[in-house]
């Protein structure tokens, strides 16, 4: 691959990055409740009113990531929109209440502000934490970090020591499981918690980190040749669908999770089972050879997935792989990752973006054919699009940097 | 359409109920644990163990509805089948346990019985109710029967007076609605528990009846143009995706709902509501032109739905628009309504069996392809495919009855 070919995908991400944040700045802030509309239409109508957390919590985190670590966007349009946003999470995405966790979010809220729903998950919590850290970087709130900690305590807590108080009733048939979500999550807010402040914050989650990655390996199952989503404490396969349950979307973005922590630990043997089991191996598996583009979900044995969707085309798994193979190649230059990075990179920018209305479109047919026509929805928002342009202009800005 | 026609309708739709019973009795039954098996792949191979209850309580319903009414099926094998199913959910579907509420049923079994989920709503429990009233008609069992009568008891004052036994937190953000599920799957638990019992059980019942007749209609919307699957308690429209979803597959069995009561009780304002409204009008707005078949979901205002499965097409739909033209057709032989009958049984019987493995497919891609290829699964039971088959077949003969 030429530097003319990677100059060329640099230039239409960056195109593609800047029509896809103008695309949320102009449809999705509510100027009079504060917070975002996520349930955004083909050409921008907002649909629905309410504001799920999850995807407030990433729209302020992407904002002020892009604004603190890139100069065409450090504008003040899009500080003072990361700072709404996250006043909105603040005020009202821990749920008050009599006998309620002090900490727990809701997953959903009306426009108002009022919650709809919370879900017996760490995840609203998780996009919490990443929001008021991000935000913290850029507006030097102490308190705002300090909220940010002590609710990453709580999550360990959760996770690691005792779940109960989520909500869910402890039922003999319920065994508990290590899903891949888990651990990634945890490892992703190590991430965000630690990144450049030191080596005291990376010893206070060192343990953690380890463990994360530790959970996350368990995922390698049968004899190296599958990862499956769901794994029981022990490491071992659990039975029925949910223990053969593939999701290589999922699989790949835990793959450049691995690859950032191998490559900031200099660790060539996690970086290799990075590349193998966790790029290589999802997209070997997910990759549909008829039409192109992944799966949503697979069983490993062959057997039809229950979920209604398995064979749909979703735009995040698309947008985590490609971010996988560019970093796998930037940290190895092997030209066959680089391969896969443009045979990925030709389905996704073929199918995925509406030249027309803005943005992408977010799920596809098996065939490729768009299933549904809004830009954003309850699980759609300003997070893994822009993530994976953003990630990928920047592996491309090194790549050509070191080709100089 | 000729007596032939009708005939020959009349054949194939028994040869198809004997093969889909018999598909069940071979494949469904667990001989080690008791209760069913119900993920069964496009071969009968049990490709899951879990017990899903509503699946339980529907497949104890249909085997004996079939020995109780039908001559062919009176036969010990699924008699005994009937009554190992019902032992099965006797035995470990009431969850038990510190603070539980003692009528409250796990959604999911595991193949031994100890409960996996439990649902914040009331659906395990209604199948719950349908299987013991309708094992203990064929049983005698008087217990039984009680036990029945006296979840219902529970289940009404969840519905009508106080929901936080469910579990479900009270958000305020939350607020209640009327959803049709709710007043549909009551109705259909009145019919079952009066059917044959005399006035002094229609007495008991009848006032919940009447209300929920009153709890569908409000949900004819829009001067009369749309069923809505969500209203507000006081019969408006809510706001958002949720106050915009339309189910025609759920609207259409609420029309066979309501034809059952109008006919019970001579009324002919109901019949033509719901024919009208619950027949015909979710029939016009689901009908796919395209590609024929009935589509899943849709949104009133023609906003893309958010379920991913919108386009796609169910089996049950498709089932309950069976019963429901023909119903209808049956009380008023407005031949229009044959017609669509018709124009439903060559879409469905061209798609949904599976000749070779046998039982129909559940889930087809809106262009009519097999998207996923399972006989039973979480939500695919002995159910909607042999209920439709023996209410056609009933129909049938009562029409062909008449005409001689």
């Amino acid at each position: 691959m030429s530097a003319v070919t990677l100059n060329e995908w640099r230039a239409r991400i960056r195109t593609e990055l800047d029509s896809v944040v103008d695309f949320w700045l102009k449809y999705s802030h509510d100027t009079v409740h504060g917070g975002f509309f996520t349930c955004l239409g083909k050409d921008g109508t907002v649909y629905d009113e309410l504001k799920y957390v999850w995807l407030q919590g990433r729209q302020v985190w992407m904002y002020c990531r892009l604004y603190r670590t890139m100069d065409r966007f450090h504008r003040p349009d899009i500080l003072e929109a990361a700072k709404a946003g996250g006043s909105f999470l603040r005020k009202y995405a821990r749920v008050s209440g009599s006998g309620s966790n002090p900490w727990k979010c809701a997953f959903c809220l009306t426009r108002d502000g009022r919650a709809v729903k919370i879900q017996r998950t760490i995840f609203s919590e998780c996009f919490y934490i990443m929001a008021m850290d991000e935000l913290s970087r850029v507006t030097e709130d102490k308190d705002m970090q300090l909220e940010a900690e002590q609710m990453m305590e709580q999550l360990i807590f959760w996770v690691r020591e005792d779940s109960s108080g989520l909500g869910r009733p402890q039922l003999p048939g319920d065994v508990p499981t290590n899903s891949m979500a888990v651990p990634m999550m945890l490892l992703c807010l190590v991430q965000q918690l630690t990144e450049g402040r030191g080596p005291e914050a990376e010893l206070k989650y060192k343990e953690l980190s380890s463990w994360c990655v530790e959970q996350i390996l368990q995922h390698v199952q049968r004899d190296g040749t599958a990862i499956l989503e769901n794994v029981s404490v022990e490491g071992g396969e659990i039975p029925g669908c949910q223990g053969r349950l593939q999701n290589p979307g999922h699989a790949l973005e835990a793959g450049w999770f691995l690859l950032q922590v191998s490559a900031q630990q200099g660790d060539g043997e996690l970086q290799q089972t990075a590349i193998n089991k966790f790029v290589e191996l999802p997209y070997e598996c997910g990759w549909d050879k008829e039409h192109g583009g992944l799966l949503y979900f697979l069983d490993v044995d062959g057997h039809c997935p229950t979920q209604l969707e398995w064979s749909m085309k979703l735009w995040w798994p698309h947008c985590e792989a490609l971010i996988a193979f560019l970093m796998a190649y930037k940290q190895t230059k092997r030209p066959e990752l680089l391969q896969r990075f443009s045979q990925l990179y030709e389905y996704t920018f073929s199918h995925f973006p509406d030249p027309e209305g803005g943005e992408w479109f977010g799920y596809l047919t098996q065939a490729g054919k768009v299933a549904l026509d809004f830009k954003g929805g309850p699980f759609k928002g300003l997070f893994h699009v822009p993530r994976c342009l953003y990630m990928c202009e920047r592996l491309l800005d090194e790549l050509l940097a070191n080709d100089e």
